[in-house]
Order: C-alpha cells, then sequence, then structure tokens
C-alpha cells in the first residue's frame, strides 16, 4: 500500500481526488485528504474505500508533521506561499511533494536537500503553469531534434466559460480567483523580447495591446502580455530565442472594455477609497471622474474616456450595473479593486448549470536549413459541472498522473524540478489525451514573422 | 553669544548661511557649518568672522553629538530620512531643532519627549512645505476671524524657470532634484475633495487633469493634483470644507507632452530595463513601442499615442533629443526613470546664467452672511544667480528667519510643530517680505466655485 496526503480539498483538487479514488483499487493507494473544511474534504472522497477526509489545519506543523511521516506523497494544494513550510517537513521525513504553483526562489533553495533526502519536489504541475510546460517543450523538443533553430516563441493561456454558458455582453465569468482577474497586470511592466529588441509595456497600456488569436471551431480570442515572458527563456532553454512572448487569453473585445476600468484607476488596489463603505456603484465610478454641478456620471465618462454612445464597450458597461444606485454594504471602507471585484461578482458569477473553458495556444515559428516553418498548437476543454471544472481537470489530472508515476518510480528525479523534460511530459501528456485535454496541432507552410504582437 | 550648528551646507542652505552671516555681530550669533564637502561648507561662510565651516558626516552621532551639545539651535538640511536621529540628540542635549521637511510619523511620536526637554522641533519650514502654509493659514485665520465659512481651498506651488532665461519648447529647466520631477505622481493615486465628492487621479491621468490658472504679468501656468490634498483638511482645521485641493505648477503645455512620457511608461523607477547600458536614446524609446520591421521608432511613437506631426508636443519631444542615436555609456543597466533623467538633464540644465523662479498661488472661496466671495493670492520670486536660487531663498530664508525668532525666544512653544500658528507665520511673513517674498492678494467680486478642476 502507498500512502498519499492531500492537503487541501478545495475546487481544484475535485479531479484529482476522483482519480486518486477511481485508481487506488488498483494502484494499492491509500489517500488522506486535510481541509480545514471536514466535510468538504470528506465529501471529495465519499464512496471511496481507500480514503479518508477530515479535518486538517495544514498550517500547524504539529497536526501535519505525523501525516507527512505516514505519507509516500504529499499534495500541497495551499495557497503558494505555504508550500515552502511543507516542503521543509517533506525533507525531514523523506517524503516527495508535488504542488502546482510556481517554483519559488527558496524552494529552489531546497534542490540539494531534497537530493539528498531521496524525494522529489514536483512544482509548477497545473495548466499554467504546467500543461503549458509540458505541451511546449514536447514541440520545442521536437524542433531541437530536427535541427530546427527556434526563432518565436508564443504560448497563450485563459480561463473563460464555455460557448454554451456564454451569455454577458464581456464573454466572461469569473472560474477562478476573481481578485486575480481584477489586478491581472499590475506590480510592473510587462516584459518580452520581439526580433531580438527588448519590449515592455506599461500597465495603462497592457489591455490594448493585444493579439488576436483564431482557432477554430472556437472563434476569435484575445492575448495581452503576462508580466515576465524573459524568465523562460532560461526554463525552456531558449537563450538567444528572437521573440519569445507569454500571454492570458481573453473572448476578443474583453480587453478594450476592461481597459476603461484601468484608465479610470478603479483596479488599483494600492489605497483605501475614503467613504467606499457608503457609496453606491454609481458613487464609485463618480470618484475617478471630475466634479461637475450638472453631467451625469454617464455623461462624463463617456466624454473622459471618450466613449460613443453606440459603441459596444458602453453596451458592456451599462451591463454591468456601474451606474446603478445601489449600495454594496461594506462592513468597512475598501480599495478601488475591491469594490470593482464585488461589482464584478454579481455578474460574472458562474451559474450552477454553466460550463468554463480552458484554452491554451502556441505559436512556434523555427529556421530548418535556411527556411522559416511556423507550428501553431492549441488545446481546449471544457467543464463537466461546477465541480469537474475544466479548471478542475487541468490543474488536478497532471499532479494526479505524476502522483502515480513518482509512486511507481516511473520518475526517477531527486531534488527541485519543473515538468520539462520528457520522462515526466511525454506520459502525463499521453495519458492526459484520455481526458480530454488534447492538443490540436497545426502546420503551416508559411511562417508568420511580424505583424503579430502590436 | 548664541550657537547655531547647520547641518549640510547644499544648495537650499546658500541663503540661510548668507542670512546668518550679516546678521551675526547684531543678533550674536556664532554659527557652525558642517557637511560632507568640507570646502564647500567653508565657502558658504567666507568672510564671516562669526562662522566656520568644516567636513562633517552628519549621519554619525559621535561626530555631530558634540556638535549639537554645543549648539542652542540645530538645523538639518540633511535628507528627510536622516531628520530623526539628529532629533533624538537634540532632545538628549535640549537643543532646538528646524528642519524644511515633513514632518514623519515617528518625528511627531517625540513631541511630549520635546516637551518634556524645553525644546521645539519645527517642521515644514521651507517654501512648499513652509511658505504655503504660512500664506494660506494668513488668509485662512482672517477669513474665520471674519465669521466666513471656508467653501473651496486650492493651492499650488511650482519651481520654475525665470521669463529670462525660459528658452526651450517645454518652458521648464530642473531647479530641484530631477529625480522628484521624473517620479513626480507615482506610487498612487491623487486624493482630494471637490463639493463635498472624493475624488481620485491615477497616475496614468494626473497630467491630463490638470488646471488652468493665469497670474498677471506672468502668463499662463497649470497644475497638477498632489497626491494627498485631503490631511490638509486637518494641518488647517477644514474639517468639513467640500472642496481641498493642491498641487504643482508648470507652464501651460507641460503637462500634455510630459504624459507621452508616462503612457509609454518611460518614467517606471520600479525595474531595470534589460540592456539599457548600451541603449541609444532611440533604443531606449522603442523599448516602449510595438516591433515593427520597416517602420521609425518616430512614426510608431506618434501613431501608438496618437501624435500629429505638426503638434506642439511633437516639436517638444523631438527637441530632448530622445529619436538621437546617441548612446548614454551607463555603466550598468538602468531603470526607464533614471534614463528619462538622464536624458533631460542634458536638456532642462539651468546655464551658469540662468535664474529660476518659485510661484504660489491660493485660491480661497468663502461664505459670508449668505454671499460667496473669492480670495486669489499668489507670489512669484526669482532667482539672483545660480547660488541665491529662489528656490534657496525660499527654504533657507523661512528658515533663517524661524532661526532668530526661536534663540530670541520669541517662539514659546515647546514640542514639535509646524508654522500654522499667528504668532509664528505673521513675523516670518512680514520679514520675507523685505527678500522680495510678497504675496499680491486679489479679492473678487464674484466666486468661481466649478468649472475648475477638470
Amino acid at each position: 500500500m502507498k500512502n498519499i496526503l492531500v492537503i487541501g480539498a478545495g475546487l481544484s483538487a475535485s479531479s484529482m481526488l476522483r482519480y486518486f479514488c477511481q485508481n487506488a483499487k488498483k494502484e494499492g493507494w491509500f489517500i488522506k485528504v486535510g481541509d480545514q473544511n471536514g466535510d468538504l474534504a470528506k465529501s471529495k472522497v465519499s464512496g471511496c474505500e481507500q480514503a479518508e477526509g477530515f479535518q486538517l489545519n495544514g498550517l500547524d506543523p504539529e497536526e501535519r508533521g505525523p501525516l507527512i511521516q505516514w505519507a509516500d506523497l504529499v499534495i500541497s494544494m495551499l495557497p503558494a506561499a505555504y508550500h515552502i513550510e511543507v516542503a521543509k517537513d517533506c525533507i525531514k521525513y523523506k517524503t516527495n511533494l508535488i504542488t502546482p504553483s510556481y517554483v519559488s526562489d527558496a524552494m529552489k533553495e531546497l534542490h540539494q536537500q531534497c537530493v539528498d533526502a531521496g524525494i522529489v519536489i514536483m512544482n509548477e504541475m497545473g495548466v499554467d503553469p504546467g500543461i503549458d510546460h509540458m505541451s511546449a517543450k514536447k514541440i520545442l523538443d521536437e524542433v531541437e531534434a530536427k535541427g530546427g533553430k527556434m526563432h518565436i516563441f508564443e504560448s497563450f493561456t485563459g480561463g473563460l466559460v464555455a460557448p454554451q454558458s456564454d451569455n454577458n455582453p464581456w464573454n466572461y465569468k469569473f472560474t477562478w480567483n476573481p481578485r486575480n482577474v481584477v489586478v491581472a497586470g499590475q506590480g510592473g511592466a510587462a516584459k518580452f523580447i520581439q526580433e531580438g529588441q527588448y519590449k515592455y509595456i506599461p500597465y495603462n497600456r497592457l489591455f490594448r495591446r493585444t493579439e488576436i488569436i483564431k482557432i477554430a471551431p472556437y472563434g476569435e480570442f484575445e492575448g495581452y502580455a503576462n508580466r515576465d515572458s524573459l524568465k523562460y527563456r532560461d526554463i525552456y532553454g531558449l537563450h538567444d530565442i528572437p521573440t519569445i512572448y507569454r500571454g492570458t487569453l481573453r473572448r476578443k473585445g474583453f480587453s478594450k472594455a476592461w481597459d476603461c476600468f484601468v484608465q479610470i484607476g478603479a483596479t488599483d488596489d494600492s489605497y483605501v477609497l475614503e467613504g467606499s463603505k457608503d457609496m453606491t456603484k454609481r458613487d464609485f465610478i463618480n470618484a475617478f471622474l471630475p466634479y461637475h454641478p450638472y453631467d451625469s456620471v454617464e455623461l462624463k465618462l463617456r466624454h473622459y474616456l471618450k466613449i460613443d454612445q453606440d459603441d459596444v464597450i458602453w453596451d458592456k458597461l451599462v451591463w454591468l450595473g456601474i451606474f446603478e444606485k445601489t449600495k454594496m454594504n461594506f462592513k468597512e471602507d475598501v480599495t478601488p479593486a475591491f469594490f470593482l471585484q464585488k461589482i464584478l461578482e454579481e455578474k460574472w458569477k458562474l451559474e450552477p448549470q454553466d460550463k468554463d473553458m480552458i484554452v491554451m495556444w502556441h505559436k512556434i515559428v523555427y529556421n530548418l536549413n535556411g527556411k522559416f516553418h511556423e507550428i501553431n498548437s492549441h488545446m481546449v476543454i471544457m467543464g463537466e459541472d461546477q465541480t469537474h471544472t475544466a479548471m478542475s481537470k487541468t490543474v488536478g489530472l497532471p499532479i494526479a498522473i505524476c502522483a502515480k508515476m513518482i509512486l511507481n518510480g516511473k520518475i526517477q528525479q531527486k531534488g527541485v524540478h519543473l515538468p520539462i523534460t520528457q520522462e515526466i511530459y511525454e506520459p502525463i501528456l499521453t495519458e492526459l489525451e484520455e481526458y480530454g485535454v488534447r492538443f490540436v496541432e497545426q502546420k503551416l507552410d508559411k511562417a508568420v514573422l511580424y505583424d503579430v504582437i502590436v
């Protein structure tokens, strides 16, 4: 019997736990699932004989210590900042660890200690990061094996609403942490490199320098740049690549409307808006507009942002209810970003029958024997329901498959790692296809070198 | 004999030290001036028998301790962050202290200790803050004495180039710390209140929501909002005032052109621009523009910011040399803000014969017996030369006069204070008039309530 400890039973753990339960007998696993909400943990493994859910404070070393000692493998679904303490316990008790989060500098420093303890800590084993790394590295390794020289690498991922549930003018609903959506892009300029030139996009331009991407039969999307594309040169071994660009996907038209909130300052999370606890939605918008004794908030906003009355942007803004004279009833004054988030949560909420969608898209251009070649690769997956969402499947299933490989001895690496080597990505991508995570690759006759990033 | 210790002999100390030297005999003062640059300190008091300049590390408690003990009054011209340690020494040795900087929270906490030690620490005794407080509070107290109820308080100050030295299309030269000019307005939204409504302007809109101010015979200026106007409600005792707004003055047309740098992200000081040590000015601008294989940097910038070729903004940008293929030769990669600062320093440098100018403007509207009244008050002062600049005079002379009043026993306050009470501002403003710091007051028949802040 192999013992698996899962810390955290939230949304992103659902499909992983279903995989564990379905395979527990065959693989000889016993799974313990601890969550602050014990009932939630129990419900996620109900009906499974070889699994047990219970209440656990994963941040308490005394509570988690004996469980980590018991386990052969720990999966930490805690918020990213807490993985490091779990990792130290895993080294102490010589237990393997998987997390879906970006590897931190502190985590990297544990590499030699992990090697010495004979364990592996696999990071970035989710969707973005995770499946993006694995699917990109697969293509990149194939190109390299052919002797191709990489010229362009672009990669975009988006968590969106499935077409059958897409019934609002923004073509967007919250399928993941709303706060991250509201503050996306803040905290520094987006960096990338294009044709050998470093390029920087400040926050106030980020949603106006988007790239349009068509993915048949799903239609048109747009991508805005992620904060730091440059670090992927090292991670993917693309040190001399002239163009590298990573971004986030939305439906076409989202960014131009979203930029209205950026421009007026409504996404700022750095200060508390005085008097905001008693503000209506209309007051909130008005706080960012010039004072005028007679003009309406609507007129002032249209004038300020130069929006025509018949512009689709205007329909989007009105639909959100931002001009309504209804109070939000906060207990205390809040930041602009928080106020906006609460307005959006009312409108961008996934309804019980709604399904989400994950879209991933890669563009690779390489030079082989003096000729440019282009490969486009995309993956689109829909959620089954509100439990087994596309997000839950694409985050949880790579972890589950990776867990199986570690417990079966198929992954022999020790230390702190990312899923970027063939021995890891190949079997995981292959098995993911059974669950609908399939990449469709298109080889183009002619490479498009420019005119793509605007 | 009364002993004065001045820590720091830089530009802003010049006019103060001249005042001390001119009055030393009459008042019975001995002045010691310490600066990291001993020669500079000596030169600023040369020819004065009752003064001595020398090399001093003002940050070293062992060096400054005996000097503070010797002195009856210390004037700290150190960077703002270092005043607090000097203040603690002043309490220890029971020596009075004046600084021209904003009072910090740490400084405020020393109030009772100062009272117990029987000393006064006078802060914000310069021009802005300083003369702005004193001149505003004088009008406000007069209005209050008449029974007027304050409705609007607006106050703007600018350090500019004098008209006779104003020979560039920006109508601007650096007369003070260039870095502060480049990063002005960053770090949060500008806050103010207008007609009882809280208003917030994000950085990316700050230079587009300016107010035009005409001051005869000097012409037109424009003001952009300072970070936090709201705290002046408490400082000035204007708790219920419907409109309060403080800002910085530039010549009309500056802000619209400056906004180009804000919009492309060239004023960002939060990250290092990769490869910037080898960039030309042209490369620097290009780093913020979309890639294109054929279009020029000029065309891309015009297109990106929608600037017509015959727009005066374009003349301003070209004049700065931002499209030149000349390298800056930095030793290491720098931030965008630093790169831009160095470009600007070449062009906005005060020439040896150039003179600077300080402009201050207040607008006060109050209600008396059911009728609105408006008072405008302005002060314009030119520099004499590169030593006794308008900035040096307006920062240094209030300190010098305040010093005299403390040493003469005219200021009886003990503790940590600002110059906002009549016993302080009245004599200082009166004596400042002898040095050309004169406010011209205009009472308007009709108050302008709206349409001012756009």
